[in-house]
Order: structure tokens, then C-alpha cells, then sequence
């Protein structure tokens, strides 16, 4: 892991070859080699829960990932050892202002292997996060090299379930003792590994969603296409209004003319029949309120290789959408994330109207094609180079 | 300290008078009464720093007050005990999600008495922003109670100087060690004290500040009005932005017109002479975009009562300062917040212009006279309801 002060500038000299940079500070260029291994003695390993027993994110794995950095000395070693509470300093900044966060999966897929679902993009998102955030950036290649370490020491975590996973969160926090709103000049990336079970168990449900335009989760100068905490905590609330209504998430709309955003924290795809007969995948573009996802960039990607598709990054507004539905034209709506795949959505509840979506109701639904293409790749049905094995 | 599961409701029952309500649960009605202490052992009681060694949010003082909250079970019993690290589930959703905190401060008057400023404000807001924050909410009166007692303990970390002061942050976490994005069933409150050196200790300076359109702090249907991380965290970048380019503080615009709404983490004063020779304060209004400052309030209040001055809380842009400026109408731009109190803006970096700020050459400035205003409050030079002494 190489210590990256300041990014555009590091980033501008990797293009001519930073090999000659980091022989000047050689303890930052093998950071996933110096990894120390603490590991969890024998009679304090815990029995592995059932697969149907897991609840997202409640469960915990043996061991954990930590790396400190502290302004001028940059990056410490890494270290990896048992699940521990963090001593925290309770003016540590992050417990006040700034957080980051990823969402990663690691999959068993159906020959034993477990992989690991295009982390690259994961990296790429957290250092431009920790960049919004002011926080440290760092190698990915050299993270990605200490996930892998840490999910083979947990192997025995990841469930021997096609439907399941082993969720991964590398977490960024300043753990500054310092009250002052300014830069932080320490910080801590843990990773922690937490078993989960299948969304669908029972097969889709379709979700209702909530579409209230005077909550609004990005705006542009802000930090909407970021994984910063300060994205999510302030959706609590509204999500608490869905859920008082019977509805399960909230679809977010921006602007006067109310454009589709997110819903709930994931990307949102809109299936259209259009006007001259084809079948359009729309999605909003990354413009700056939009959280640039993995699985988002994947069916585009995917869907884009369908001839049967037309793919478009756009803008769509809620008057679009209403009128889709009373011509019939609207096909499907669902959400796209890492924890989901895919979630359908049955209706939306807008401004005293209730708009039926017939996600559930076409006979080959898209959400189900790339539902299913992606898992083929997550658990190595469909050998590909976005799956990448742990050893 | 008594459990609030609805705000709503209960300030509904509040004035109806709700002591039958508590009759129910009489264990929420008296937890300040409960609260339990343990001392901090005399042999490890710090020596007090000089004040001009403190550095603001570095240093802190010898005891802590900690209050847990469990969803079913409400508030448990405070705890006063020494100074110490919190011990912090990885997966605690504050070091992931959503956090919120008060700023306020104790002071040592002239007569030697110890007084807090409005801290009434300061709860009432905690709570708001609670509510915002899907965290549970507390009765304020209790925890004023409470902090009384952490300060009463701690009373020898007040400095003996008139133009220091304890800074007193009360914080709200969710420690639930749960992943999911969705309303936390386990919250702690803590409250730590930090005393603090004057700000101003060789005079006033005017800061210099960066006006960059391109960067929002806060937009409607957000919660720019609420004390949440989620709207310190994102700034850091923009307040780097500005150091990089030898200027103190961002002046946070918002909408086409560039209306002006906050600088760094204060609340923004604009004193014009009008086109009629009167003289305006103006402040921008709180419209969901502003914090809804105490020192904010209490300036207004005073400058509402001398009859020289029109206070107006109305939107006001940049082309206006331009326009005033030109006019020779600008007087004086200063920041207001509990760090500071004032602090004079000397010029605004905006758009490829340098607006100069005659702040500093006023002959006799509003900012001071609100200033000298505040402080003979706040040390006991003014006997006034705004200064609850701790005893």
C-alpha cells in the first residue's frame, strides 16, 4: 500500500511510471507482504450460524483487517487479528463528522471456489469517497491483496449457499482525537467480514416505494455520488416515513420537475416500451447525485451486450414515468445493488397517486435476465473476468 | 431524563401537562437524580494546562458522562465516571452512518461564578436534529442537569480567564452493532468537556474567505438546519480547497442567484447601509438551509432592542454585496458561532473578484459592540437570564 497524500498529483505520475517515486519510501510499496496475522486461538473459534438464520449485517466473522494512518508517516502495517471492539477516543472525529464505507461481496460459487465480484470498481469508488471525505486514499491493488487474506483465514464464513454470501466492509474513519472541523491527520481502514443470507429466500418480492419530493437525498455541489456516511444517515428518517405508510424504501426525486434518482440505496433501472415499439433500459446518468454502483455499471454493461435492448443513461422525471404507465409503456422499475442484485418494485406511492408497476407481471422480465447473469458469474457458472478468485 | 419515543406526541401531551403520562414509568422520570458517579482518582488528577497552551478541541478534561439508550428500554441510568476510550463495536452505525453533536460552553465570570449560555437552545436543537437524525430524543432539562454535574466535578478545567472558556460537547451515536441502513435500536449519549484559549488573544484578525459556487452545503429538503455529522464531513474538502489557496474560510453559497448562507461552520452577518442612509443587519433566514445558530439568535435579539440598526432575516446574494460594495454600502461581513462569537470578515474571493470587506475599519464596528454585548453576559458583567450559573 503506497501512501497517496495527494491523488491528482500521484495519479499524474503514475501514468509516466511511479516505480522511481517509491523507491524513496520502500516501507509503503509491499504493504499486503507486511500484513501481521494475530490469529484467533482454536477454542475461541465460534460454531458457523445456518444460512437461514443470518440477518445482513448482524453477524461477524473470526478475524478483522486494520491499518492506521497518521499524517506524515502514512500507511502503518496492516494488521490482522480476532474480532475486536475499537478503543475509541470519544472526540474521535469520525464519531463527530466524516465516515466512509464500502459494500463488497465474496461468493462460494459451484466449484468450492470463492470469488471476489470486480473489487477493483470497489477501490476506485473508495479512494475517490476518501478523497471527497479528506480522508487518506491508498493502493487498492495492495487492499484487495489484504481482503483476500483476511476471507481465506475466515474461509469457513463464506456459506456453502448459492443464494448467499460473505458481505465485506472496508471502512475508512478518522480516529483523531481533535474536535476542530478540519483535516484529519489520523485515520483508521478496518474491514470487517459478515456472513448473510439470501434476499429471496421465497423467491422476488416486489417492493412499494415512497416518492415524496420534499425530501431530497443529493443535490449537486454535494457529495451524492459518494459512499460517505453522511449520504445515509440523514435517510433514516424518511425510510422510518415509508415504513409508517406500509411501504418499503423510499424512491428519491430531485429537482422541479421531480427526476428519478435512487431508491432506497440502490441505483434505479426503468424498463419502457417506447413509443416506436422498442424496449429501453433507462437509468439516471452519474451527473453528481447518483452513487456510481458496481452492480449498476454491470447490467448496463451487460444489457448493453442484448441486441434486444436499447441502453440509455438519461434523465427521467416522474411525469415520464406516469405517463408510461397510462400507455401501458412501463414494463419494469427495480432497484440494483450490491446487497440485492436486483429488487422489484410493484408500485410507487407519488403525491396522492399509486402507480402500479408490472415488474412482476411480464413474463421474461429483464431484473430476472441480469439477476441471473450476474449470479453466474458471482458463483463461477459463467467463468468471468469480473469474478476474481481468492487464491 | 425521560424516554421520548415521539416527539411530536409528546409535545402535544407536553402542554397539556405530562407528569400523569410519566406517573407510568416512574424509573425516566428523575435520571439526573440517578445519576452515578466515580471519581477519578486523585493521584491520576492532570495538571491544568495555561491557557494560552490550549488549542481548541485537544485537550480534555478529567471525567465523562455517558448515557445509554436501548429501543423498549429508554434511557438507562447516567454515568459520570473518568475520562476514558469507548470501546466501539466495528459495526456500531455511528463509525458507518449517522452521528450528530451540540457545541456550547461554560464560562467563569467576573465574580467568579460558573454560567452556561442558553443551554436551553442548545437541547432543544439536539433534539430537533435527533429527530432528523432517527436517534431517540431525551428530555433537555434533565441533561442540562446532567452536564451542571459533569462541570460542577470538573469545575477546576474552567479557565480562570475572561476570554477563555470549557467547550462542552454533548454527542449522540448509535452503537448498535448492526450493519443495515435503517433506524437504530441502541444510541449512547456522552457528553466531554474541552477547555478552550481565547480566539482572539492579540485582537480581532478579519479572516479571508473562498465564495466557489460550484460547491453546496446544505439544500432543501437536506438537514443543513440540524447539528449532523452529515454536514461537517463533506465540507473538509472545500475547506482545504480554500486554505491551498491562502484564504481562512468558505463563504457557502446556495441557488442561481448565489444567495449567501453560511461561512465555515458559522452563521453569516451582513451589515449594509441602505440606499435611505439607515442601517441594516442582515442575516439569511432560516430556511431549512441554516443553522439555527444560538449565537445567531442572541445577536439578533440584542440588535433588535438598539434602535439605531433595522434586523432583517431576508435571502441575500452575491450580486447585492457586489452591488453594495461598489456603492460604498458594504460595512462590515462577520461569522457567528459558539467557538468565536464574531468573527470579522476582511474579503471574499468570488468569481475571479476580490470583494474587500471594510470590517475592520468601521470606527465603531456592530461586530464588536455584539461581541462586548455577548461576553458581558456570558462573564457575569450583565446579570441575565441567558446565563444559567451551574450553581
Amino acid at each position: 500500500m503506497k501512501i497517496l497524500p495527494d491523488t491528482s498529483f500521484f495519479l499524474s505520475l503514475l501514468t509516466f511510471g511511479v516505480e522511481e517515486y517509491f523507491v524513496i519510501s520502500p516501507s509503503f510499496t509491499r504493504l499486503a507482504a507486511d500484513v501481521e496475522i494475530q490469529f484467533c486461538p482454536p477454542d475461541k473459534l465460534k460454531p458457523k450460524p445456518a444460512v437461514k438464520d443470518l440477518v445482513f449485517g448482524k453477524t461477524f466473522t473470526e478475524h478483522m483487517l486494520e491499518i492506521q494512518w497518521v499524517d506524515g508517516e502514512g500507511w502503518h502495517k496492516p494488521q490482522i487479528s480476532p474480532f475486536h471492539n475499537l478503543s475509541m477516543h470519544p472526540a474521535a472525529k469520525s464519531l463527530h463528522y466524516s465516515v466512509q464505507f464500502e459494500g463488497m461481496k465474496a461468493y462460494r460459487g459451484v466449484d468450492g471456489k470463492i470469488r471476489l465480484f470486480r473489487p477493483d470498481e470497489n477501490m476506485k469508488r473508495m479512494n475517490r469517497t476518501a478523497e471527497r471525505a479528506s480522508l487518506p486514499t491508498f493502493d487498492g491493488e495492495e487492499l484487495i491483496e489484504l481482503i483476500k487474506k483476511l476471507i481465506r483465514i475466515d474461509q469457513e464464513w463464506v456459506p456453502h449457499s448459492e443464494s448467499s454470501s460473505l458481505y465485506v466492509r472496508p471502512t475508512l474513519i478518522s480516529n483523531e482525537d481533535a474536535l476542530k472541523v478540519e483535516q484529519p491527520s489520523k485515520a483508521l481502514l478496518f474491514v470487517i467480514l459478515s456472513p448473510t443470507g439470501p434476499y429471496f429466500s421465497t423467491g422476488f418480492n416486489a417492493v412499494s416505494l415512497l416518492a415524496d419530493p420534499q425530501y431530497v437525498r443529493s443535490w449537486p455541489g454535494g457529495c451524492g455520488h459518494t459512499k460517505m456516511g453522511a449520504n445515509y444517515g440523514p435517510t433514516l428518517m424518511i425510510q422510518k416515513e415509508a415504513m409508517k405508510k406500509g411501504l418499503q424504501q423510499v424512491l428519491w426525486l430531485y429537482g422541479p420537475d421531480h427526476r428519478l434518482t435512487e431508491v432506497g440505496a440502490m441505483n434505479i433501472m426503468i424498463v419502457l416500451k417506447k413509443k416506436n415499439g422498442g424496449i429501453e433500459l433507462v437509468t439516471p446518468p452519474l451527473d453528481g447525485l447518483i452513487l456510481p454502483g458496481v452492480t449498476r455499471l454491470s447490467i448496463l454493461e451487460i444489457v448493453r451486450s442484448w441486441p434486444e435492448y436499447e441502453v440509455t443513461e438519461r434523465d427521467i422525471t416522474m411525469a415520464e414515468v406516469v405517463e408510461a404507465s397510462k400507455e401501458d409503456r412501463l414494463l419494469e422499475i427495480f432497484g440494483a445493488g450490491t446487497a440485492v442484485v436486483v429488487c422489484p418494485v410493484g408500485e410507487i406511492h407519488y403525491m396522492d397517486k399509486v402507480i402500479k408497476v408490472p415488474t412482476m407481471q411480464q413474463e421474461k422480465p429483464l431484473y430476472k435476465k441480469v439477476y441471473n447473469a450476474i449470479l453466474d458469474i458471482q458463483y463461477g457458472r459463467n467463468q468471468h473476468p469480473w469474478a476474481v478468485p481468492i487464491d
